[in-house]
């Protein structure tokens, strides 16, 4: 019940009249989400495979033998092929009829759509990006618990790591065994590369891991995320291996503070570029001036980065109940580190319900 | 210099004149391995960031400022953008005078297409998809020396499995563990996701991993590989939990033989689809008849699936020294279980020198 309202809303989000839908699955690494949205399917690559979703309310879902028995947890009308003559086959019958279908321009590549143009010179293709976006944008109830699940995963692996915390350690072997104990939680992977930085290295926003071992009275910092049914989660902690410096305390309290300006601003109808300048504004009223150097917070979903709305100062969107955004503010000192707290925020009709919950106290190891 | 003879063969394997090469990268995940295999960068996303390289000799490197620190590593002429602005900018006097440029059909989405052919309505882009694979399939030093690197960690990973295994051990504590070990060894993450079954599992080549437990008499299987600095390594083992049974023997020393005969066949000159026919023409002269039922093996490198060239029926392409292919045959008996042995070959002048090297003979743990 749940695609068949999405498919609907993501309709209802598309300018114009349109015959079919059509989200063509790339291969590895080029996996669209999209497809898995429109399909419900949460296990598996699907490497280019076919959803045709029809205005009539019916989904042909076009794949190889090799995920046939997969596709079958889909509600879809599954049409297996062997080979190319079957694939074009089947192509033939589903787009009978057709003349306008939608398509994802920010995923389909030029050879894939050159070869679809080919076939169907008399099809015109739409780009229904935007609409995919705007629809994926406002959770169901099905997106939301899997969410929920993965931001539990996540709390559950932050709460484990200070135990796991020793003098001379290296940034990559935490971020190892930070990987492993998702996957021991039930993450099914890591939402994204793990970030694991020690010291200096906190500064640097887009730092991953590398070499640099723990040392006391380091800021150690850890984002990372769980992947669960192809949801994911996405979370910053700041800690101070040993005892912290009255710098290091006072910059952790304006981080969250900041952050909880963030959580207070958020219901529906705010603009994502006002929820980020309540933040940074009061950010820049400290000492901490011009340290804020990203932006508040974005989408999070099938992607990290689910896209269209966001907390930066171009986003002139309004928040809507069920949107599920992260949280970030931190503060950057080059070469004495940083700090970032980020949790993930479900939008109710009367404020933020909060979905990580791991303490975001200044946590001395 | 290797990447200037990377950038030379990658015109010489071009038809007609080109002004210039455009790779632009994706966001995550659509990332493009050919903007690493141009630029030589092995860090980092550069998530959006353009290679532009110049028939001439020289390549500009449009990055955000984001990525303006870890661009210098690349010997191209880095070019900073802060915004929208500037990024159009430097667009307008890199592309000056030219004409025919090359793009990545197979990478670029129909969004960056159309926003690089509005902004510059009289540039003729063509494909040059098939001479990027046609390239990267003949691998030059530098990379050799990576993907050596990235077999020797999946060997020691390999080699310390046997070990961790308990009885009724889930699949996935085990997949988690990989990754791990993987990590802990130097890798900065798994190649793909590595697949760990038991049991009647083993007989199905695309599953990864589930909930099943570790008992008495089963077949173990692990797939997986380590990326290091962008390249990638994939290797197979089957394993017995306990006792070999006589048939679990049979199948393990026909797909053993299988490999061989494989190896043996690999040499400068050989179509690969003749490679393919050799062990499968071995396996079908067995009472597994049928059970072989993926291609022979496939080429490696900054992807996992390498393309262009593999070990299949349809492939009339001749192995080149220097390429970089898997050898995996397998058996798999529904309801019973599957066994596969895949190994990484480097095709040298007078036979195949094998990079992963752990111990291919039948472990009964």
């Amino acid at each position: 019940m749940h695609i068949k309202n999405r498919i609907s809303r993501l309709y209802s989000n598309i300018d114009g009249e349109l015959d079919a839908i059509l989200i063509k699955n790339g291969d590895e690494p080029f996996i669209d989400a999209n497809f898995f949205y429109v399909t419900g399917l949460s296990k598996g690559l699907f490497e280019g495979s076919i959803a045709l979703i029809h205005s009539k309310g019916d989904t042909d879902l076009i794949v190889s033998e090799l995920e046939s028995q997969s596709a079958e947890k889909s509600p879809a009308n599954i049409l297996v092929y062997k080979d190319k003559e079957e694939y074009e086959e089947i192509l033939k019958k589903s787009f009978k009829g057709l003349k306008k279908i939608g398509i994802n321009f920010s995923a389909l590549n030029l050879l894939h759509f050159r070869k679809l143009s080919n076939l169907y010179p008399k099809i015109e293709f739409v780009d229904i990006s935007s609409a995919l976006s705007k629809t994926r944008a406002v959770k169901d109830g099905n997106e939301i618990s899997k969410i929920k699940k993965a931001c539990s995963i996540a709390d559950t692996v932050m709460e484990s790591i200070p135990d796991s915390l020793s003098e001379n350690m290296r940034e990559y072997e935490i971020a190892a065994e930070i990987n492993y104990l998702l996957q021991k939680f039930g993450a099914d992977k890591p939402a994204f590369d793990t970030i694991s930085s020690f010291g200096k290295n906190t500064a640097e926003p887009h730092y991953t891991h590398g070499n640099t071992t723990l040392n006391r009275g380091d800021f150690v910092l850890f984002d990372f995320g769980a992947r669960f049914e192809k949801y994911n989660s996405d979370m910053t902690r700041t800690l101070v291996y040993g005892v912290a410096k009255r710098e290091q305390k006072l910059m952790h309290e304006i981080v969250k503070k900041a952050q909880q300006i963030g959580f207070d601003a958020l219901k529906p109808g705010i603009k994502g570029s006002e929820v980020h300048e309540r933040v940074q504004n009061y950010i820049d009223g400290t000492q901490f001036k011009g340290r804020f150097i990203h932006s508040t917070g974005h989408s999070l979903g099938l992607d990290v980065h689910d896209g269209w709305i966001g907390f930066s100062k171009d986003c002139d969107i309004e928040l809507q109940e069920n949107m599920v955004l992260t949280v970030e503010p931190g503060i950057y000192v080059p070469g004495f580190g940083g700090v970032r707290i980020e949790d993930d925020v479900l939008i109710r009709k009367d404020g933020a319900e909060i979905l990580t919950n791991s303490s975001r106290q200044l946590i001395e190891v």
